[in-house]
């Protein structure tokens, strides 16, 4: 298995390699999640955007009062767009990163406080907690992706 | 030509990843193409959101009424976020899984289907047709996204 | 340094990869600066959407009446949201373009030019600047990414 794929590219048994394709993984598909969390409080919460959404509560008037914004869906979009701002940047930077040589145990310190911090973001906006909570975990996943540009541009820069 | 590229990296001379670079520039482009679907429904519709946008249509309280929101252009809107939280997932999943030494055939359809879905998603929603074929076109591009992640992890996990 | 790196992966010693890394870093960059620019108008505007977000102004009415739209904030917003749709096919489209052997000199102009053309876009939006200004910045992006996309899917085409 593993000399198949030698064949096919060395960047699989780069041991940064892995460990960012793993997390990038894990953070992608928990924002993928988001688009659930948003159907489901949409579904619970009768609340709808596209009037096709609503067709099967009925015609006119009775389907039409569907159609409106609920506080625990809006939640949900703002968290997902949360997460597409911040998680589009650690999978851009993350590779280019994971290319440019660091040590394993120093990429694995960055890609684990960038994914723990990110799950707790989600859990805060989510029940919500507290502030400075969302606020804070925000900042530290932030950090760490302007921590792996600024060793990626360090390595690399070539303008 | 080849023989130069092959100098620079062998990436591009792997199959599965040159199927990988052919359908991600696809969906990009068909993501893209939304900016050009909202402008062409703001202009036609004169709905803006910028003043600076209605400043052609003169000043004061005739071009204020240009400042409005339309169902066409939300719609539109709402397509391409949905483009957003959906194609990005793949570009950054399928890339870690085109390097995760998939069987080209195998590869091929993944990245067919999830083509194939979320151009008939983007109809759906523009049309738009009755549910569910919006919703199932959404579903079938998501699970080929979580099934690419799941082999992904499979193959490198490394936490 | 460099031979320990060379070891890992050859990508990191290929010119045109090393000047889509250093773009890619300093748009990437860009795009999380417009968080800290919402946050900043959020702050000094007292214009918060989340009701744990102005928990410190005090309780019940009091606070409430920071719970709203503010223009800055808005424009701020839209600015992300339009870099999100930009610099996303960018980063996707542009990996793929160095990966596909261009020459360094057209690299590079394509990726000055919409790095350029970007961060002219982001003050535009801001300042703003009347139109044709953030108009013409953004199609000039665009087109970037549409030769870069097409560069692509002549080399690697394998539908």
């Amino acid at each position: 298995r593993r000399g198949e794929m030698a064949k096919s590219t060395q960047l699989i048994d780069n041991e940064v390699f892995r460990a960012y394709a793993t997390y990038t993984a894990i953070v992608l598909l928990k924002m993928m999640l988001m688009s659930l969390i948003t159907a489901y409080f949409r579904i619970t919460r009768k609340a709808f955007v596209n009037p096709e959404d609503t067709a099967s509560f009925g015609k006119g008037e009775s389907a039409k009062k569907y159609l409106r914004t609920d506080p625990d869906v809006e939640r949900a979009r703002r968290g997902h767009l949360n997460d597409l701002e911040n998680i589009v940047p650690f999978v851009g930077i993350g590779l280019l990163y994971a290319l440019s040589g660091p040590e394993l145990s120093t990429a694995l310190l960055h890609f684990r406080i960038f994914t723990g911090a990110r799950i707790f973001h989600t859990f805060a906006y989510l029940i919500p907690l507290p502030q400075p909570g969302r606020g804070l975990s925000w900042a530290v996943a932030y950090s760490v992706t302007f921590s792996m540009a600024y060793k990626v541009l360090k390595t690399v820069w070539l303008l």
